[in-house]
């Protein structure tokens, strides 16, 4: 069974920034995205942002760890100082399809 | 780029517990947390319980490992027997904000 | 506190499939699963495959490495060829309840 380790990127953040983070994240290079809505409460230092009901997004993307790098150093200059943003990777083992094993 | 390794602390459960369990979470030290809706089915022991469509919730906590099995530990004791409830922690690489980092 | 180290696979895929693929998972030994509503875009190898808002799954199975793989196995013979869907395992601790733990 073919498998590869690679980073799932998720990101917690503003249902608003959905169409914006989509087309920075497939300008940086990633070839997939996956986007579901949810609800939470955040506190980031002293914003103390809370989050309306359902106005939440989890955004993941599935990719190594040199592009996970590129997208996180990239949003935490772009939208930590202004959006409630929590971001985190961890290690998956990924089954690609034949056809992205000969790519 | 600063980063933290933190843990994902993950409870599928009935949806009618969302309120009683944000306020156990919060009382017990975590900042934030992450609800979405889920359906599915779980088989506990005898009860074989089989969950309605909609009407189950996924809880999610970043927090350190220590929070982690606070909150775990109470929730066994306080939820496992009577509601149909799975908890599971995966490693995270945590990427706090600049505030969060001087805090 | 117990815990066991089990495997979380995860499969997005097309919603259309989730019948489907929550029969294969119970017929090859799982005893639960967990589904959400997501949405998103993949791109495997020509197919390109772009996916409408919210007719996409994400499927959960909390199980042990020998179980994942065999599901793994199996979707990948049987849908990778015709549908959108991709699949990850993660390593997680994984809190049972008693009546588990006796069984």
């Amino acid at each position: 069974m073919t498998f590869r380790t690679c980073k799932l990127l998720t990101i917690f953040t503003e249902a608003a920034l959905e169409k914006t983070l989509i087309r920075d994240i497939e300008r940086l290079g990633a070839t997939g995205y996956t986007i579901s809505d949810v609800r939470g409460k955040g506190s980031r230092g002293l914003r103390n942002s809370s989050w309306e009901p359902n106005s939440s997004i989890r955004v993941e993307v599935i990719c190594d760890q040199e592009l996970a790098e590129i997208i996180v150093a990239y949003f935490q200059e772009h939208y930590y100082a202004n959006f409630a943003m929590t971001i985190f990777t961890v290690d998956v083992t990924f089954y690609p399809s034949v056809s992205l094993q000969i790519l």
